[in-house]
């Protein structure tokens, strides 16, 4: 585990690097130590971790439905299983204030979280410029604390819950990706974005790093052409895992 | 969870009686909340952890080198995503007094475990009567909470560890396993039995129920003509699940 704020810092500004490289940033998100260590070991330059994952893993709801304590708790194992950096998948940011989320990070050794501006109490997405003044509180928290995390400002308009209307969706997640970036956000990460035309235009109209996703029309090469510098997988290598395990489960019981 | 202590009670009746039923109690051991919920959904009828599994997932080596409140809360986890009846992997029992051990189980719901007589601190096995003095109080300590959890008494002969010649482990299996069925546990557990003679003698020679473990030469059906009640898996589902998580994650770099 990260023990000192001079290593916190070199890893937030390795995270960051990487967002900026040559090579795009991928990331099988990880959810307790071993998987993390095999992300690691595999030669991957930063772990991160999935809340989907780990709250299903601890018997939660996903969308801040186990307590921040597990969370964190479940995050720390994975941060001391490694030596390359670690971010955050931390929801919505569980409600807490800019600093103590920053210093609930540095605690548990991680240098970066995801936040997302859905609302998990009132549903729908929070309103743009509130999230953003949130995101800057959150930038100002970490300058105070000395360690630039790096902040995946995650936009969920495609996500089915956001509410917005399939033909706004593009137009909403560039408002709100830019009001992002300005409030100092690294990188923005427009979750579920399924069309190959609208991560382009995402990539083109967006300043800075994105985050997108595979799926069955975009390849992780067709992701690296279009200029995305981030991939990452959410619960999936989880659910793969226990979609194993349910075979194997009920091939032991024939 | 379970809450009171008929309800725990009956549960720890349940469990014992699958130990005596016409069918084998099959356990694919656990080590989450969902990994728990896909066995009791396969339809098995009780839950069991695996030490080794939920250390490993907590980043601390088998042999009590976790926290023993770590582990008793992932094993919480477990109970908590399950009705079936759940017993735990508790190892050599942390150092804890008999009725502290017990009541740990029960608070965190579950109604059954596993005691090892590896000696975590000194190597090798703890002395026969002085392990089944330790689970004569056990026994007793259940007796008095009121709920009569079963006791898997782990007879580690045959790991390597243990410092028994090869050509002593059966015989040394019979006589511990004598004195821990007098002294009160349910089920004897002579694990890392790898041929089939040995385990065929281990329970012909041992009054009650055997726990075996399948391998090369021990398929689930061997184990059953031979009379074994119970099987369990330790960490195997967890290992084949990181496995495949290895083989994705390479995949994703190619």
């Amino acid at each position: 585990m990260a023990t000192d704020v001079a290593d916190l810092k070199a890893r937030a500004e390795r995270l960051r690097e990487l967002h900026h490289g040559e090579g795009m940033l991928v990331l099988p998100n990880a959810w307790d130590a071993v998987s993390a260590a095999i992300v690691a070991e595999a030669g991957l330059p930063a772990v991160a971790t999935a809340s989907a994952a780990v709250s299903a893993m601890l018997g939660y709801p996903d969308g801040e439905g186990a307590p921040w304590q597990e969370m964190f708790a479940a995050a720390g194992r994975v941060a001391r299983a490694v030596s390359v950096p670690v971010t955050v998948d931390a929801e919505a940011g569980y409600g807490m204030q800019p600093r103590e989320l920053v210093d609930r990070l540095l605690d548990i050794g991680a240098v970066g979280c995801n936040l997302e501006d859905t609302d998990h109490r009132a549903g729908g997405l929070v309103e743009a410029g509130a999230h953003a003044s949130r995101l800057a509180a959150v930038r100002a928290a970490a300058d105070d604390a000395g360690v630039p995390i790096v902040i995946n400002a995650r936009v969920d308009t495609f996500l089915p819950a956001s509410g917005i209307p399939e033909s706004d969706r593009v137009a909403e997640a560039i408002r709100r990706g830019r009001l992002y970036r300005d409030a100092g956000a690294d990188c923005i990460y427009p979750i579920g974005v399924r069309h190959k035309r609208d991560i382009a235009t995402l990539v083109t109209e967006l300043p800075g790093p994105i985050n997108g996703n595979t799926g069955d029309d975009l390849e992780l090469a067709t992701l690296r052409e279009l200029g995305v510098a981030r991939v990452s997988y959410g619960p999936r290598f989880y659910r793969a895992a226990m979609a194993d395990l349910r075979t194997r489960v009920q091939e032991l019981l024939t």
